[in-house]
């Protein structure tokens, strides 16, 4: 037997409770799918390695020379981390990271890496909640830059007007600078969902018996891994496991409205619209047909938005389960592929948004067709002539029918005056122009919201505090801290 | 024509911008869809049709004998609507609240009722924010009531001890206690979402136009309505819809969290574990089996679960559209009522949990089964020993091997020490019985934390604030308006 | 207690097993929920009522008297169902028909009702197996005449060219009966699999025992109810649930496939693209805005597709469950209506199609936008002038970007030969004629293959042998049986 | 630049249409995401493109040398495959293959790669149609191994009786022959469905053109492909996207039948039921707990159904869009792997079965709990006693309820005499026996049926046609032609 082999028996416990190796179609189901998270956890896994055997090493309960080899080898394997991880792993990362210590320390030291905790604690809460810590952290990061970049884009179009669409159909007219800043508004509003998510997840795992020791070693840990609190009771690591849903549908509800966007647009790029163009560098040719610039990007942001949806289902639907199950973490890498994912869309949506072309000439020409004035002539009959809504709604609606079919159109003073039974004070001309869309009353745009909101957007952007990412920090205060104590030993 | 087909083309609009009723198919697909929904909003629209005809009334729009008119009409369709809805509908909200006005009031009066707002606004905005703020309100309730009988079933059973299992496999002991408090404390966090959820919504939608009249409705209706803020932007109202998706969700993750615990009652409930009775009144017969004694009720608990993730994961993928559509609003009731039976289902989990006769003394029985021990055993020979945890671990779970084939288990002390290469104080007997569940070390519990947690959610639960229901305090407060109104001219 | 609350503690089994009539909260939770699939399965749990009286009574297992009251009853409950469902059902059909029975026939002629049988039977097997072979037995007619209808409507318009898009951007030239004979060709396909779904559903549920008397009814009754197998092993009719999976699946796919139709449509609505338009009895106007004609009904497709995908999800993790589970028969009622709303939408497209004016006008003058011709004139190089592939297609893509920009386009004969250091045959004009749409060479459209293409598809509608519904004709046959049964004891 | 980077940037198109390279973003939104399917489908392109050249150079369209040059650097491609694939590929595998192939071959030669084709018709078609059909095929054979394992481990036990659970609830007794047999013959149905699906997406892309040259083309390249079909129109190639769902529903039929299968197993493997233990091979240790032996596998099995259910509802939301998109290519790596993963699964359950341990002393010792004779009782009842139905069972439930409660049974001759009217022959202590399990008759087993159905299926296995696996055959006939086509000119 290999050394490798024999050291992936010694840790999958080989000879103690099983007297047999897993099989290969075991490994190809089991350790082949939960491995393929290790990619995005193993070096949180580490890191709380380095937490708890600095803290054991500190409680005096494992021996300072071991502890000193221990956190050699934890730094060493951070450092080689991209390289093992390029090389494959097939391994859950708790054994896999057990089989990279034994590969470079005398068993018997090894065999006091795993104290205190157990599998379920790393595999099922502080690395996904290191994760999604992580995660949430940098989906702000590029929410708030997408605010910015649609806050940045209004700016010079505040009063451009455009058409505005209701079921695709022409609806009204409202400005370039106001569309854009409602995608704004309405994503600001995401980054208090996103705050919220880390704050409920930023709740370490219990201590699984009230020894002493065990006792001691929780309470370092969940400070040195920059948990805030942590849950009192043991079933609580199992009886919900909202770590794996929540934050994931906080990172989603920007995924669904990226590809809300991104759906606008690629209707707005076809030819027939002609409202908006991608930079060269976020467009795509196509392999056969040479005059196409594609949307690709724009597709693989819905598309990203779609698969999210399927896989949120899928993880609430294995958190249905008897309450000490642990499905989620064997199919996790799907789960953290798709947040890592839904990160980048966002990233790459503000560039599309920076980046891109509004051609508001093409959109001002189009804003008056299908009648798009209609809603403001409403508002000039009930409003200014005292037309009852139903009315004055039936009255246009078959104006807009007979100029479609090219009939004429009766005068409105003479045909709602008979209807009221009393004079109305309507000038038809006035209102078919407005109908069309050849006059634009101010009152049908709302310009001085667009004014305020951007101020008050640009205000709030400004003022948004910087936010140390969780995850990485507490990482780094680690290695700091294993550093230390290497250091402080070998200048002793 | 009868008259009812006549109001409904004219409420339909047919004679205006088009010319033909709607076909049968049409109305089957359509209407039939989006009028199942009815019976969960149409209080809602006729509430905000008061607040629409209060506010026209006051501000001079609407003749004060109009008004009063509608109002008289509105007020009694309220009182008529679980007989209206009772005779079924299939229309939209919509255009059947006014054919009704126009079954009651001369068209002329009607023809008023649908001043200063779209019917996105209405369907998409306000009658879903509305339900939703009520259900979010409702679900809050029942989540407390379920957590306040899981801390009351707790409190006499604290220190019974029972088993834990991992993967249904035995993991150690717990207390039923510590069990059920669990459960209580995770479910407890979520009264947090909810109310959060609930604030995100709690936002009316933007004004259409920026006519001096809409903004003084738009203003007054916000407030008669309850909402504490409104969108300043026109296009916030559709470039995201996360009033359908977040509540929703907020509501769902109570629905998997009491599904979970429904899973593991299924299990407790088999002859072979024989832990959970549920009482009769919750339980179901067998209508061919005489013997059965079915959990009817929890597999419904289960499956409503898993249907609301399907339901939201459709939700979702609706919301990934161009952002002007509607689709949402025409399948609108699946939604509703799926939150609906997440609430009965919460209010139903809270009834089982207190009916229910957990066997404790069978609980007790069986908690040592599968040397459930053996995390205790291996914390002794680790913090007590010395032994490094790997190397414990392999000799405990090679004796348990050997003592589940019968084979003979060797003198711990011995083996390890010879291993080790120093001598290790082991009391081969006292571990094989600890391991075995034959003697239970108290730290191997977790009482003092029980304890404290069991107090701690007991304050808690006294010290939560009464909260009242947003939405039908607010249909109160405009019936009292509109009665207030009618009764001033009456008496005047 | 009232005699009607009396029945139903009866038919619920009072007083047997379990010694207390179900809580409120069960009733919401369990039985509200069940009893909606009442409406679906009502008719087919009197159907399977009637074979099992008849085969009963015909083995002597019933006395004929009462048999004879049992299938009297029977018949008027059929014929007073939509009365009685109309009145609301809140009890799972089991009990519910049974209560119904009991109101009607003596206790003791009732208590022979339920022979030879369990609930599963009934709700897991027959019952829904009846529904889906009446669905998809719908749904094969429903989209029969889909196809029909796109095929009627390809035949004028088989040469009229209009633009292909990929990725919403234009991709050269097809025609309008290319276009809707490809939603033609791939929906034929669908019927097969349709058939398929039925042909696997075709099985009646095993025998309970295997007493001669259980076997006797087993194989009556299955014969009655129109199946052709029955599955022999006990243990079938629970270890998966195919029933509601498949047939659902087949159902679904029609509805994405329509939904994606609709996708389509829905852009070709657009002012902008100005290519189809909804019949007015198809359309639907705006409450507020006097101008629109929205394509609500091509929404509701859509939206009810979304939707139908969240609840397949939702079965199929139902699905996933311990073996003799019954989450699926609790939550059947959406099952079922989202079933009826595929159907309806199929039909529904149909009308829509068939109604609608496609502009083909409009369509041919945009058929050469975004330069479409490209891939011809990419034909052109290649295949006229050997250029090879990559290198005339970079030219082209090089070309089209300098017209845009409107700057001047290098002829391509020198510039081509100069990289192929050879003179090639390039006639540039002709070459950017074609690019730019301007002339359109023959081959660039599919003809032939068009025109074959209809004639095989009328001919093979044409071939379609009628189907008789297998669920419908199977409850006629029974009432005739029943009726014959009576009659000929009123005769005798 | 570096050569890697030209070759990309003019695979990519750059200075064509487009004038810039990919963007950073661009590049982790878009193409690595769809990179990740190059795994999966870099075979079948390369397998492809052989298939184009041999066609192009055999029609006179590609010079021979330039063939030979392309067929040779596409042999050498597929045998350095994996070593490329495990360098890691960030392209598209349109691009990457021919950024493959300009590494090695001068660009000239090159450029005549992509002859006839385009992009869609590669990764929207031939690919996922290849890689499905295989993975069909795969599925197949072990479904058919699993099968045939259930078969073979019942042979022993078919008269083993066992409990039977309705709701998890004891419902009477089985043989496990009865319960094995019972999942081997509804898998064993799947069979049918898998090679339907194939059929369905056996059907090679339209041509694009109808050119001479690209029908001439398109219609070996079919055949050397091996489908036994093409699509006569173009637009069939968009219209629906079945080649992603059909095939996925098929394998993931089976996925959630053995995760059904593995949640039973799983409570089977309870200390409290102990009725199955997986061999050690196929279990897991706990790297905390010594003493466990954990279900790992089922649990993977079962999250995979789930994940699988959330993707096939991803996939059906992508192809509910408009009919040119792409989303489905975008994503499909993430289909692929599930796929692999249920293929997988599907082995490994068979291994499962295979090596597992039923322990039929248990499942006997408990077969009779829970009064799971009453079923039998009641037959007794009724059919031995004329006592009706509804009676019986009321009688009998009765009993059960005063057993468990330690009260007295009375006389059930009498009782049930007295509420009849009539004498009745009930020996009331062998029912009572019977109802406790002390007694089970024959009749209530199966043994006929569980005999004649194993003979059945064990000659339906034998029966089977070998079916060799379509898509490696082809691909070896692809690569033995292309070296029989340079092996000619060699020796030539």
């Amino acid at each position: 037997m290999s050394a490798r082999d024999e050291s992936r028996e010694f840790a999958e416990g080989v000879g103690g409770r099983l007297n047999a190796p897993k099989s290969e179609r075991y490994r190809r189901s089991v350790l082949d799918v939960e491995g393929r998270a290790n990619r995005y956890v193993a070096r949180y896994m580490l890191g709380s390695d380095l937490a708890y055997v600095l803290t054991a090493t500190e409680l005096g309960l494992t021996p300072p020379d071991d502890g000193r080899v221990l956190l050699r080898c934890l730094l060493d394997l951070l450092g080689d981390l991209d390289q093992l991880l390029a090389g494959g792993t097939a391994l859950d990362i708790g054994v896999q990271r057990e089989v990279w210590v034994l590969e470079r320390v005398p068993k018997a030291v090894a065999a006091r890496l795993h104290i205190g905790r157990n599998r379920g604690e790393s595999v099922r809460n502080y690395l996904p909640r290191m994760f999604f810590r992580d995660a949430l952290w940098r989906q702000y990061e590029a929410t708030r830059e997408l605010v910015a970049v649609l806050v940045a884009k209004a700016e010079p179009v505040l009063e451009t007007v455009i058409p505005v669409y209701h079921h695709l159909q022409h609806a009204g007219m409202t400005t370039l600078g106001e569309s854009l800043l409602s995608w704004a508004s309405n994503f600001y509003a995401y980054l208090e969902r996103l705050r919220e998510a880390d704050r409920r997840i930023d709740i370490a795992p219990p201590v699984m018996t009230s020894r002493r020791e065990s006792v001691a070693i929780g309470e370092a840990v969940q400070r040195r891994l920059g948990f805030s609190r942590s849950a009192p009771l043991r079933q609580q690591m199992h009886v919900t496991e909202d770590q794996f849903a929540e934050p994931f549908f906080a990172l989603l509800m920007v995924a669904v409205g990226i590809a809300r966007l991104a759906e606008d647009l690629r209707i707005y790029m076809t030819s027939e619209f002609a409202f908006f163009e991608l930079a060269d560098r976020n467009a795509s040719g196509s392999s056969h047909l040479p005059q196409k610039k594609n949307p690709f990007g724009l597709q693989a942001i819905i598309g990203s938005a779609a698969v999210g949806v399927g896989r949120l289902a899928a993880q609430l639907t294995m958190n249905i389960s008897p309450s000490e199950e642990l499905e989620s973490v064997f199919q996790a890498a799907s789960l953290y592929e798709q947040a890592d994912d839904i990160i980048a869309n966002t990233w790459f949506m503000a560039e599309i948004i920076e980046g891109g072309r509004f051609d508001t000439a093409e959109m001002g020409r189009k804003s008056g067709l299908g009648f798009a004035g209609a809603p403001t002539a409403l508002d000039m009959l009930m409003f200014d002539a005292d037309v009852p809504m139903r009315v004055a709604h039936h009255e246009l609606g078959n104006s807009v029918r007979r100029l479609i079919a090219g009939d004429d159109v009766p005068d409105l003073a003479a045909t709602i005056g008979a209807q009221l039974g009393r004079p109305v004070a309507i000038d038809t001309a006035d209102v078919l122009d407005v109908l069309r869309g050849d006059r634009v009353p101010d009152f049908a745009l709302n310009l001085p919201a667009v004014h305020s909101t951007f101020a008050r957007l640009k205000a709030d952007l400004a003022a948004l505090a910087p936010r140390p990412n969780p995850v990485t920090s507490v990482l780094d205060a680690l290695t700091a801290e294993a550093e230390a104590v290497l250091g402080s030993k070998e200048t002793a």
